[in-house]
């Protein structure tokens, strides 16, 4: 539907719906007539306060704020423009003043929690067979108790015992250990009668102990991180079967649909990057919380999480600022790839669980091409193959084992649908 | 001097000092007495409130607090023993009492800032020509600006910039860097015309970026925590030369002056680790504070600290529990050498600056037997040689390049004097 001179068009985001006003009646009935279903306790009467919503462009035309609304909505709120759909409308009075305009419009922004569909991205496929080689090992020993004869140190006991489990192992390759390991070490040795489980990262490092035989709890998850989609994927590091899958709206989408808007918003807000930094975390902390839930496991046995998504994804989530990439020459900080603790990065596993973010190839082609390239096996293709990525920013790799290009444009808005009434979502 | 059956002896700890007490004089006159200089501005008038001590033992057989000590003492540290030096005396209605007892005693500990004299310890000697290979590099680079051409990441620009500097070094020992200076590095390239300083630990690690060039500002610190000495050495880490020297009385003492004492402290008391491990914490602070001064450097260019102590001390300072090495078989939590952030024990130097603990050896023989070591090259010894280290513990070391064999023993109160008048402090 194009823009007709005198009509005035309104969109609902981050759904991209686009109709046509109906002046006299108020949000609430236009989504409804639409077939947007939306949360409401008390049907439209303005009493529950549930339909919340934000006018991000046109609300100078509205009614003023109701008595329902200023009871519901904080006066703050009410100033940024947030509105209960089942009061706001256009104003009689400024009707002649907007249809004025050159394509009148009006931006609605609908919060995920105010709709009532699920929000629905592809978590499934076919799979090509891969190396399941996790960086995650868990291994059960018993060390022996300290004798006046026998009188090492607890952690030397403990790598006395896991010499002899992987006689392998030299001296010289004794793993690092993290020191709040340690401080709780000399009681929960003797407590679980020298019986213990650690975990290892590359072989190389113990970032967790527990008491016990748990070495069948060893969990990792998968995020893709898209402009518009967050998918997790927990994973049994065991075995590498997948234990539950959980998808989620980016948050994000509230401060601007596309990378370029998000850009500017870091640009112009002192503590934009920030917003927007803790908003991709806390859904990825509510995603980490979902999938153990389904699987009926705890957080702290995740040891690692894998992340995508495209170089302002990569750069948002890692707290970069990702400002160059939206210049010429479109640079971004960093490219290869980045090692982080769960807890310096704010991440809801274990402590001093392993975040690995890939690298990413160029200012607009990321780490989820690096995912699409390692999944896909293109790199070993003998004949020229092409992959395609194609979400909110679509990615395309050409190429084989000899030489892979790379290539990006903006595509949700192009093939998903946007502002046509039967779009992909 | 040693106990006779009525007269009452003071010790004054934790200079060791033991003086027969006069009962009708106050502790400040007693001090006095025996030359021993203490904080005061009013001359024992009770005014200035600056002579306070804590009566470690016999408090019961002294007057109740005056007037004086209520208003310049907190209710809950006189309960705790504290007095004024010039207000507190023997109860005169309390003398028969304890003059009935066995060896009648009275312990006040002297506080640090309490003692106007300097505590000194020996910081200086002959030393043997040791290998010069500092953990830490400082590396000056002038990175390529992006264009259109070259737009490689900013990182990855930097990189460039090193291999081009360094031929030697291979792609693949591309170093990591620390994700809190990426944070700030797109600002920081540009502001600096892409002229930077890299801080290197072990080669391979980037622990600090600074604009411009500031190879010149490289520096080190070496504590020996001793059970009644702190000292600290720092050193430029470009020549091996010790810029600034300092000493802190180790402000444990206040819980107890041997090893033994500290440990039932820690037993006994809830947040006992936790006192003490803040205590030694502070005192370290405090000395990276004063050889900053002295040799006018920024605490942030010491990119190091090395830690060697008896095991106690090192366990107290990393945080770990001592308690199991203070009971048969007497074993520590760990022995090997411990790398841990300045930021994450609390150490104030450069954020990322790393902390290296020594190694011990045994329960009762430290890290800084394993320092004696290293500095004395006793293990490259022909023929068979002794190493003693006579502090308030003392450790001793027999051997050559062939065996090495060590023993400890409580050291102080036999070798440096303890309760005699002109001991060796």
């Amino acid at each position: 539907m194009g823009y007709s001179n005198n009509k005035i068009i309104v969109d609902f985001e981050p759904i991209s719906r686009r109709v046509q006003l109906s002046p006299e009646k108020t949000f609430y009935e236009i989504l409804l007539d639409t077939g947007i279903k939306i949360q409401s306790l008390c049907g439209g009467q303005g009493t529950c306060g549930k339909c919340t919503m934000k006018i991000q462009k046109g609300n100078q035309f509205l009614n003023p704020p109701t008595n329902s609304e200023k009871k519901s909505i904080d006066r703050k709120k009410l100033e940024d423009g947030w509105r209960l759909a089942c009061q706001a409308k256009l104003d009689e009075m400024k009707k002649a003043q907007i249809e004025k305009k050159n394509a009148p419009h009006i931006r609605v922004f609908l919060s995920e929690e105010l709709l009532v569909e699920d929000f629905k991205i592809l978590t499934h496929g076919i799979s090509k067979q891969v190396n399941f080689s996790p960086a995650i090992h868990k291994i059960y020993l018993e060390a022996q108790e300290p004798s006046l004869v026998h009188n090492k140190a607890d952690f030397e006991r403990i790598i006395h015992a896991l010499l002899k489990k992987y006689p392998v192992l030299s001296k010289n390759e004794i793993p690092s250990i993290e020191l709040d390991l340690l401080k709780n070490l000399n009681d929960q040795i003797r407590r679980n009668n020298h019986k213990l489980t650690l975990t290892f990262l590359d072989n190389k490092h113990i970032i967790d102990i527990e008491g016990g035989n748990t070495e069948e709890s060893n969990f990792g998850i998968a995020f893709d991180i898209g402009t518009t989609t967050i998918v997790g994927y927990l994973m049994n590091l065991n075995n590498g079967k997948i234990y539950a899958t959980a998808s989620k709206l980016n948050p994000q989408t509230a401060y601007g649909e596309d990378l370029i808007t998000r850009i500017s918003f870091i640009k112009e807000k002192i503590d934009g990057l920030k917003k927007l930094h803790n908003s991709v975390l806390s859904a990825v902390n509510q995603i980490i919380s979902k999938t153990c839930k389904i699987a009926g496991i705890k957080k702290s046995n995740i040891y690692e999480a894998t992340i995508v998504g495209n170089s302002v994804m990569h750069h948002i989530f890692l707290g970069l600022n990702p400002v160059n990439i939206g210049l010429s020459p479109y640079v971004p900080v960093v490219k290869h790839g980045i090692n982080v603790k769960a807890q310096n990065i704010g991440l809801d596993l274990g402590k001093n669980s392993n975040v690995y973010v890939l690298p990413t190839v160029a200012g607009f082609v990321g780490a989820d091409t690096m995912g699409v390239i390692l999944a896909s096996q293109i790199d070993m293709e003998d004949n020229l193959t092409l992959a395609l990525d194609i979400g909110t920013n679509g990615e395309l790799v050409i190429g084989n084992k000899d030489i892979l290009i790379t290539g990006s444009c903006a595509a949700g808005s192009a093939l998903e649908g946007a502002h046509i009434k039967y779009g992909m979502r």
